[in-house]
């Protein structure tokens, strides 16, 4: 845990606790204290400035600063870092002078998730039983007496010692070439590794010696976009490390349809499996070296992804996933061994792909279910994953129902027009001055902005529509007279970096389309939310607690999702936050059996909503192509608040 | 069933039943009529001259008969194919002269195999439920509201059409990547093959449509010399065609030990490996090409070797199995893809392999005792095949015993100086006239001889015994005027054919280092024998079938082995020659899933004697260096024939 500073901003004496290392620019968003900052944090508009009244720091950037002002003690603000308790006064070109200061309501949980699933409480789950093990074992010379084959010396005494039965016992021919050797070698004294698959094991490799101490799986969660790695100790489920890395078929296509198409061309579809297969590996490579253990090490991989990106690791034509009525080829996949997928790790590890439950509702989904105990909880939970599509799954121990909805690719800063993914210079957090209009933005990496992204987005559109910049339909009052509002090629925009602050040449604008397509995005996620509580007839008050998944998840503002009307208004302490669930479940599964056979189990028991055609559906999409929503009694909080706040502002 | 045919000799009036299509030579030696023959039935020599009394014939040869001669109504008895009854006379130079020609036994059921299970009785053992089986099933087609998975819906039917639990169905990969074309081109109508393993069911493949009336399999026999194939039509367990050929590994070494010894080269192994999998892809296209199937219509090849064989055939490394404590790495071998071995068939079979017991107890013993039924006999039985290792099982259906003893090269022709295998020209069938000691041979293809392989070995040394040539030690007497007999580089010898007459331009001889050999042979395989019984504490009394397997076994003739020792002397309806009973049994398993698990608990459950320190063996061993045996009382029989017959022939 990092330590936490309190930061003082002066002249209007609000103060915010914040983690060692975060920057000030960031504690005034968190703050709600409004600096002026056009360039994301990069320090190049240098208009962030702010005066050092107590506490240590050790800045050096000089930039935008004046001789005077270096002097006078004067700072970028997106340039210190917090490493001790400070006080700042912000001067009048940054504050924009007294009554400027807004302090709106705090941000919530936002960038603290609160994971439902401490590494610590795996036992709390499930009795710790990995899906792969290792037997040691003290094997008697072979005689004329005794001379049984090898590998029944080997089951003999996993009988007698563990009681594992013959019958149950699968050996590949592969294991069986090396144990003449290895078992002479190592004068009869082995270790073997078992790896479950259905009621029976695998004997998976054969080891010189006692090697039981050296017992690591991989698990992985394989996005569209990015891969995730943790390498696991099984000996005590102990993450050791993690890595993460874009999917390599992204040159292939960005998101789930543009793959399958590409996976119908001529060696497509082996052209993607090579790269996710390299990708795979190279963070194989990465977690190993990182620990000091070598690939040969790595007993077994647990892999989640969606259906699609699983059909793509494994070879399997993807093309009627895309085509209604949306047909996967499979939801369950045996455990392979690695080397036939071509993934270059090692030559005996075998590969677990947690389960999906349709084409749209993938084996991420149930592993975040796994990772947050949904399968053993008592009250209702809403389980939410927001991507291109929104995957939502209502229910609890005993019952769940689920529903995939085309979100659309804008929460990913897809078909906005300066949308990107969240990657270095996209504008992530956004606040707008109510009195001026300006925008205060920060950039991931605090970089100089190229783009924005989903969060900056859903950011964006809350603060216009707080401060009065559009309406409930999303249209721009045409009547404010500033210059980050104005009409451009197809409509009104709104400026969020002029070219000169940004690293792309050009002004970065939200325009209205932008702001429609959002609003679809959004109503197409609350819909299928909808949906879902009519289906078992349960409303929003039934749920206990919301459990946001997803990188999306991590770093989008929930107070500002509320005022769009992409989260429902319930209190703020039923959201979860557990960031990538799906990473997290395959290390629940990487842990136990039990658990890889309860993904099975819900994987084929999740009841699944299909909404492509569904009128219901479609009734409650409209219903929510309005900020936050058509029906104002299902946001009277936002409502209020917007009342007070734009009349405050104004 | 071929006609059979009455031939009768005079002048001596002896008649006999032989087959359509048999030479009159070899009419006569089942007669044990002599005739003059040394260029074993080539035409070569000339010396087998008949004269035709009355029986159509359709010969044309006139090779070393002169005008007069076929005026007169001569043949070449070796020329002579009988397709008629027929009479007749044999002059006096092919005669010897009245008292020349003997009547001996006849001749047992030598070449006529009483097979103890016809391909009609499978069903008597066994209810017919192939390992591999197809599945015809007319899927509904996907709609919105029920998009389950292609496999899921393959599995639903599967299901409820058959009450094939979806928990007992494994799938791989390969098949996954078929199936969403296959479905989508049959429009949904597609058979499914479903293969035994352990209690659970591999879906091998998907085809468009119905094709369940094209099963097929593929059972294969694995010998060190030669492999066998029978294409089996799985739907009624009907054999369709065989064929055989040399193992390709012969290139290698020709038995079990240079092969091991081979594949400790570097790249040995998988260079034996290819060589098998060549071999088996060879006949693999004979057999399909004769039927007018192709080798996609494959579902599962069934194959039985002995333990080295089969573990070249999976690439596992043998050595051990050389090597006291001789230790074979596995009995038993899970289903294999053929592709996996290199083996070029399809993508899609599976190679199913009949377990063994122990280094030098195989899976063809295994496969042969499920052949003749043992598993479920009430009487103590006894199966031998006898090759370079003589392998014996003495039991019944509650209980087995086994042992393997090394007889050495000789009964297949090794080590003896002019042995060869069962190959044409090979001198398969010998008798002596017992007072001119001239010899009678009969060669494999009636090509001129090239050497002499075991049958021919057991056939001249129980002449030379009875005719009172050798004595009980296999010396010969040296006081015998004739110049078959002389003394040779090395001691004494017996000329088979003299140079002339063959095809080597040598003279083909036995030796007393020879005859040597094969007491050494026959007494291993006797003394196995006899320390299966003393360790049941049973006699041979208490047997009530001796079965024969093997290729050695099918050309054996029965008393002449029993007048060495080779055999016991009991009565001859005891013994059964079931020919290659190991390939036979791969037909069962092919067609009986119970059996094929039958052949696992039996291979389980044979209580092996390893012999080769065993020291009871050894004392037996040394009592069989005797024609017949030590004990004359053993073979009380076979010294009162040859008393009267060596008395009556000088």
């Amino acid at each position: 845990m990092k330590n936490k500073y309190k930061v003082t901003f002066k002249p209007m004496n609000v103060s915010i606790h914040v983690p060692e290392g975060e920057s000030l620019l960031r504690a005034a968003i968190l703050a709600n204290v409004h600096i002026n900052a056009s360039c994301g944090g990069n320090g190049t508009c240098g208009k962030c400035k702010v005066i050092l009244e107590s506490g240590k720091i050790n800045n050096i950037t000089v930039m935008n600063l004046s001789q005077e002002e270096i002097k006078d003690g004067y700072y970028l603000a997106c340039k210190v870092i917090v490493k001790d308790d400070i006080i700042v006064n912000i001067p009048i070109e940054s504050q924009l002078g007294d009554k400027k200061v807004l302090i709106k309501d705090s941000k919530g949980i936002h960038r603290q998730p609160t994971q439902i699933l401490s590494p610590e409480i795996i036992e709390d789950i499930c009795k710790p039983d990995p899906i792969g093990k290792k037997y040691f074992l003290e094997l008697a010379e072979p005689t004329l007496e005794d001379n049984i084959s090898d590998i029944q010396r080997i089951i003999r005494e996993l009988k007698n010692r563990y009681d594992i039965q013959e019958k149950d016992i699968l050996v590949n021919n592969k294991v069986l070439r090396q144990i003449p050797y290895v078992l002479r070698e190592a004068r009869f004294k082995i270790t073997v590794t078992l790896l479950n698959y259905k009621d029976k094991v695998i004997l998976s490799r054969i080891e010189p010696g006692d090697t039981t101490h050296m017992q690591y799986a991989l698990c992985i969660d394989v996005g569209t976009t990015s891969v995730y790695a943790l390498l696991i100790d099984v000996t005590n489920g102990k993450i050791l490390t993690e890595a993460s890395d874009y999917n390599a078929q992204l040159t292939c296509g960005e998101d789930v349809i543009t793959r399958i198409v590409f996976a119908q061309r001529k060696d497509g579809l082996s052209k993607l499996q090579g790269l996710i297969g390299e990708t795979i590996s190279n963070l194989a490579n990465v977690v190993v070296d990182k620990c000091g253990i070598t690939l040969e090490d790595i007993s077994y991989l647990v892999v989640a992804g969606n259906t699609t990106m699983i059909h793509l690791l494994l070879g399997i034509p993807p093309q009627y996933i895309r085509e209604t009525p949306y047909v996967p080829v499979s939801n369950t996949f045996p455990p392979t061994m690695v080397e036939e997928l071509g993934i270059n790790i090692n030559s005996h590890a075998y590969i677990y792909i947690i389960p999906s439950v349709a084409s749209y509702l993938g084996g991420d989904i149930i592993s975040g279910l796994i990772a947050c105990s949904f399968t053993t909880r008592k009250e209702v939970c809403l389980y939410i994953d927001i991507g291109t599509n929104g995957e939502m799954v209502l229910g609890c121990g005993d019952w769940m129902v689920a529903c995939s909805c085309s979100a659309g690719p804008a929460l990913e800063g897809g078909t906005i027009k300066f949308g990107i993914r969240a990657t270095e210079g996209a504008i992530e957090e956004v606040r707008i001055n109510p009195l001026t209009y300006e925008p205060m933005i920060l950039t991931i990496g605090q970089k100089k902005p190229i783009g924005i992204c989903g969060s900056g987005l859903i950011d964006t559109v809350a603060e216009l529509f707080e401060c009065g910049i559009i309406d409930q339909q999303g249209k721009f009052y045409t009547h404010l007279n500033t210059e980050y509002i104005r009409r451009g090629e197809s409509g009104f925009e709104y400026v969020l970096a002029f070219a000169e602050n940004t690293d792309i040449g050009k002004d970065i604008v939200l325009t209205e389309t932008d702001i429609e397509d959002l609003i679809r995005a959004k109503s197409a996620a609350y819909a299928g939310i909808k949906i879902l509580l009519q289906n078992v007839g349960l409303t929003f008050d039934d749920i206990k607690y919301i459990i946001i998944s997803g990188n999306f998840g991590t770093y989008v503002d929930i107070q500002k999702s509320i005022t769009i009307g992409l989260f429902p208004e319930v209190p703020k302490d039923k959201f979860v936050f557990i960031g990538n669930g799906s990473l997290l479940g395959t290390r629940v599964c990487a842990m136990s059996k039990d658990m890889m056979e309860t993904a099975e189990r819900i994987a084929n028991s999740i009841t699944n909503f299909e909404l492509s055609e569904n009128k219901d559906f479609m009734d409650e999409f409209i219903k929510g192509l309005f900020l936050p929503y058509t029906d104002a009694n299902e946001f009277k909080g936002v409502m209020d608040r917007i009342a007070i706040s734009q009349r405050f502002g104004r």
